[in-house]
């Protein structure tokens, strides 16, 4: 057993209580779980309002953030001190009232400065909100420092800026960080610093046989540098007045211990998405055992609950207005994996899944933790109303299909990475991707790979279409062609980024609460998927002409015919969707992945969908240019003509197993489709939600509310200061979204029948 | 061809008389050269004594340097700013006097503070000096931006750091800037910047065929840094108020034009040698222009070549008192060499190889440029005699066999990097490696790898020889066993060391101005090469008994009979030597090398053959604890018994085609043996080179002197500030020895007869 004597009693008095196992010999938190949790069947009725502590805090913070959002977006931001670790003085919202402390800078919702992902992108972020960015600091990350950022341009090729100048590949985390890793948070809680450290040392210790080839200088030098950020997050624990050397003793230390280490990691990176996992069952044995002891009420435990939850919704980073426009309302995927099933056939809903749940009635609904809830067919019924109940009050819920994904991903110790991606927590880590827009290779294969907007020669110069009518036969072959490309320039961007990722913004922190032998997705994702499934039976099964413009470029299509369109359940247009993911996968899969990752994708858009639709010109399914794509996975707008279970199996078929990454389905219905009282609404959402995933669906957003409530709010923000919907794969503040967004959200199907 | 528009006419009037080739349509200095120098078979009558210029500014230096040796090493030095290619304004001697501009910070002999080798490095320096480093500067080297030094502790394993802190390795460049790298200087002056800056995009654009692997990655950012390189090197210049973006159209700007780019690669590397290169030919053409244009005198021309020099004499990097033990008198290698042969067998004597050798007596002796003759059978006698007299006058030259290295490297357009290793200059680079110590790998096999003075187990735990008397086939067994180890521990330092520099420390100014595609040697080096040999002659041949302390480690041995060593042109011990390179050669060959570079070895020691034998205990040679070894692959002290010529073919015999990075032989004779007058000296000086490189000998380093002369110097250094001797690979002032070194110099042979 490794372990220092120092620590030895500090290690028994903490573990005072716990089954033992092989926890006690190795870093295994999924083995303590299983040993220790306990599955609760029960209903809610145990849940206890907010304290008046969480109260006072709550209101202070809401107030904040609606002065935040009267300020423009930000309220203060440090434009000197780089944010790392250790960079900051402890900060509160209120010292007196908060049981679990730490702000990611001096004080609450002030901006951290960012640099090492790109000292521009930090520059410009500032000056987007009216502050000036240090000189002196701007000068180390330009003359003395290279940045990410930096790191990838210098080694893009012409294609692949011209791939991304023309929007075929966007939103790449080739400027900021690309997070997605979700830590082993709770490896602090369990084991404390030191342990952790012993263990890093025994890992560097054993990597690699003395060959230093650069791969294992590489993870050498990584874990050098995790041991480095451990030690840091004692010394930032300390200025809070906490030693969290040694294991947490209490369910307060616990939750106190593991939210220090999402604070290092939110210090150190501002990822793409920086979420906090699952969390539940490990702060439920804590709570158990406080409970138990009788050192803790029921109500303080939700306190507990409450004030960490809050912290969750406090964090956020400066970005800039473009960044912005892709993932509106400042979202950053604390996302939070609740319930679930073990792989012993035992559920994973224990009373702390149902006091993050109730957070939402203590504090009011909020984008933060983006809340997730790990589905399968055999969750309790009391806890899966309970879900639904709080969906339809609060539409702030998303559902995953956890059958689905254990068995995909071996392993029931996953938790949810930004809006859909499982990953194993102890040793799986996503290299983040991004998007092609597959809807616009569509056009690239009929105009030989000029870009339809741009007018420039953007993909290969392969012959265009030229006849009036598209034929199919030639159209597949040329598609096929151009869906090569758009992999290889796509998987090539990617290698480079995730590369200068690593050599200049690694993410040691989180990295440090994870296993040193990993396994790496290669994350890419599709954007346009349904865009392009019905323009391709469009050209298959409509007859379509093209028209072209001076230049010879299509510009608009018409079809003579009607075709299928992907989302009634019409196999002959939903095979061609899934046709499409694993066609992009096959040709990905040919090339050279970074570090020995294994390829995923997603069919996820969060709020892209409407930039990628604005760069995009008219496509032969009948969308007009610039307009958006249906988010994620969903059909087209306006192609769901079969009502609401027709969509859902025609999304269920997009086969999750070339799409680990997640397949995204943002569904919105009316209270009233649902049932007229409260009880058989959210019955029929457990239904629906069952059916789906049953058939294999992967994920669903839901939405409950009545389009005239949008619109209503569009007109009277003040009326809906915190009305919050999911988008794709996220939670946001309706009116936190810009206009064409609100537009885009009100324009999609209200599913008014089943 | 590649030029851009606005560059033509300055190219066409800068080429002027120049004949045209292949150099004009790529990058091609060798192909410049060889199209126009002038070869001159005359003899030294031509040459002009000094300007008044250059006295008065040589003046001014030599008493900076007195007031700097007087200060104890260092006048002034930046605390604060990085030193870069642009970070200080232009800096003179005597701006009105000065032909050739250009310093390494704003004041002549003002150390730069160079934190990216290592911090502490930098600090300790400074404060070995009395300067504190600026708290801020060293918080941005230790919070912010790693440096190379902390790169590879971050990675080094125990055995490593043991085999270091034994010294088994020693003097591994993991702290500060590797060196060794001859950049073509002479394609600034020869094309401008401008255009090298359009050839290297050029290279970005070619460089990999889109597949992102980690080398093609690794490179396209290697070109983007070496383009802001060129960049930065017009900045530069512009500063000290000329426009290096156009070649050079005079000798006076040629010359100023490639210092320029020296200027920008000391600027920017603290490496462990700065080398200059191979420049006579090619600054000889435009001298011959300017001379036949009539716009220069040879007063002029030797003027210029006199302030050049003056420039690399005042290059001077901090170091710590650590690595001044190993390099003494405080070497940059700002080596230069001249004459040689062109493949087309003329040989490249020209009148600028001359001038070069002159500026030793127009400015006195001086350790610095470290003079390297490129020596053939084939140069003709003039000139080699002219070299000889100035070698019986200063001792600053060294003798290298070009047919040797011509054959070898494969170009004639190579140069010495450092002391005595041959580099291509278009397309060679170095990994420099430092040495390890076979003396000591014979105790370690001995001892079953416990180091005879720390008493550490710090080699593998193999069965020590027990036995009273050393068995020599039992004794070979073990050295083989132990032997692999040192070959495996030192090629994986190495492989870390080059990782971590390339990675924090790349030499983006140097490597701008070579090929894109390079080849790649992996220098590592033997010290303890006469010893270690002489002990297993005395194991195999002289009965040796071992001599134990209480704890059983073989402190003394006693040889019962005579036995063979090397130097004596015996092949029973110079067979040994021999074998031990092949040996450590290919055992170090099975490994992983850093960027699929070739192995390459030196039998070099520069000064550390001191501190080498201060870390070694008694060896079975009979020679003592803690006595120096020979330098370089001389003898052991007190083995040569047969004169001058058989140690030198014992050398000789050191093969050339394993030990690439070259063969260092130090050759102290005193005045009487050469001759009675001096012509006489001159003439046996010139037959003693010739039969040593006849011998395939590869290096030599002249002195000429008495040992009362040294004693004298070391009694009276006021009497001799400027006395130089050659010591293993460069020169340096006897005076700037420590008193252990100048002991060391003293003790050595000093040959009294052929």
């Amino acid at each position: 057993m490794l372990q220092m004597d120092n620590v030895k009693e500090a290690v028994t008095t903490a573990w005072d209580g716990f089954k033992g196992g092989e926890w006690q010999d190795e870093i295994d938190v999924r083995d303590f779980i299983q040993q220790n949790f306990t599955p609760y069947d029960g209903d809610s009725s145990f849940l206890e309002g907010p304290t008046e502590a969480t109260t006072k805090l709550n209101d202070k913070l809401v107030d904040l953030k609606l002065k935040e959002r009267a300020a423009g977006g930000v309220l203060d931001a440090d434009t000197k001190v780089v944010s790392t670790i250790t960079s900051h003085g402890p900060g509160y919202l209120d010292k007196d009232l908060e049981k679990i402390v730490g702000l990611q800078t001096d004080k609450p919702l002030k901006k951290a400065l960012m640099p090492y992902g790109g000292i521009r992108m930090a520059k410009e972020a500032l000056e987007a909100y009216g502050f000036e960015i240090d000189p002196e600091t701007e000068r180390i990350f330009t003359d003395l420092h290279k940045t990410h950022n930096q790191g990838v341009f210098d080694v893009y090729t012409d294609e692949i800026k011209s791939a991304r100048h023309n929007k075929i590949i966007t939103g790449l985390p080739d400027a900021y960080g690309r997070g997605r890793i979700v830590a082993d948070f709770p490896r602090i809680a369990l084991y404390g610093i030191d342990r952790l450290i012993a263990a890093k040392k025994e890992d560097f210790k054993n990597y690699g046989d003395g060959e230093m080839t650069d791969e294992v200088i590489r993870v050498r030098e990584e874990i050098s540098d995790q041991i480095r950020a451990l030690k840091d997050m004692k010394t930032m624990a300390a200025e809070y007045g906490y030693d969290i050397s040694y294991p947490a003793t209490t369910a307060k230390e616990a939750i106190q211990w593991l939210y220090f280490g999402y604070l290092a990691a939110i210090k150190q990176q501002n990822g793409a998405a920086m979420s906090i996992g699952r969390i539940d069952s490990f702060i439920d044995i804590y709570v158990e055992r406080d409970l138990e002891r009788g050192i803790l009420t029921e109500k303080e435990a939700q306190e507990l609950i409450d004030q960490f939850t809050m912290k969750l919704r406090m964090v956020s980073f400066i970005r800039t207005p473009e960044y912005n426009s892709l993932f509106s309302g400042n979202p950053i995927w604390a996302t939070l994996s609740l319930a679930g099933m073990g792989m012993d056939g035992r559920h994973h809903v224990t009373k702390t899944s149902y006091r993050f749940l109730n957070t939402l009635h203590n504090m009011g609904a909020a984008p933060e933790p983006n809340i997730t809830v790990l589905w399968s067919a055999n969750l309790p019924e009391s806890f899966k109303e309970y879900a639904a109940s709080v969906s339809s009050k609060s539409s702030t819920i998303q559902y995953e299909n956890d059958d689905l994904m254990m068995k995909t991903w071996g392993t029931d110790y996953y938790g949810i990475a930004c809006c859909v991606s499982a990953q194993p927590i102890a040793d799986g880590v996503q290299f983040f991707g991004a998007r092609a827009n597959l809807a616009k290779t569509v056009l690239y294969a009929i105009n030989g790979g000029v870009d339809e907007l741009t007018k420039l020669q953007c993909g290969p110069a392969y012959a265009p279409i030229t006849s009036e009518y598209i034929d199919y036969d030639e159209f597949m072959k040329k598609f096929d062609d151009m869906l090569e490309w758009v992999a290889d320039i796509y998987v090539n961007a990617l290698n480079a980024i995730h590369y200068m990722h690593d050599k200049y913004y690694y993410e040691s922190a989180q990295l440090a609460l994870k296993n040193t032998v990993l396994n790496r997705t290669f994350a890419t994702g599709i954007s346009g998927l349904s865009v392009a499934a019905d323009s391709i039976s469009a050209i298959k099964y409509g007859h379509v002409k093209a028209i072209r413009d001076e230049d010879g470029v299509a510009i608009d299509f018409k079809a003579d015919n009607d075709f299928p369109r992907y989302g009634n359940n019409d196999d002959r247009a939903d095979e061609i969707a899934v046709w499409l993911v694993k066609q992009l996968y096959t040709k990905m899969n040919k090339h050279h992945l970074y570090r020995g990752a294994k390829l995923s994708t997603s069919v996820l858009t969060i709020t892209s969908n409407v930039v990628y639709g604005k760069n995009t010109g008219t496509t032969p399914n009948g969308r007009q240019k610039g307009k958006p794509f249906s988010p994620g996975a969903n059909p087209a707008y306006g192609a769901e003509q079969n009502g609401a279970l027709a969509s859902l199996l025609s999304v269920a078929k997009i086969p999750y197993k070339y799409a680990t990454d997640g397949i995204s389905n943002t569904f919105a219905v009316t209270p009233s489709t649902l049932g007229h009282d409260e009880e058989t609404c959210d019955k029929t959402l457990v239904n629906m939600i069952n059916g789906y995933m049953k058939n294999n669906g992967h994920h669903l957003n839901i939405n409950v509310f009545n389009r005239d409530t949008l619109l209503d709010a569009q007109k009277h923000p003040e009326k809906y200061p915190t009305l919050t919907i999911r988008v794709s794969g996220y939670c946001v503040y309706f009116a936190d979204l810009t206009k064409e967004q609100q537009d885009d959200v009100i324009s999609r199907t209200f599913h008014d029948h089943m």
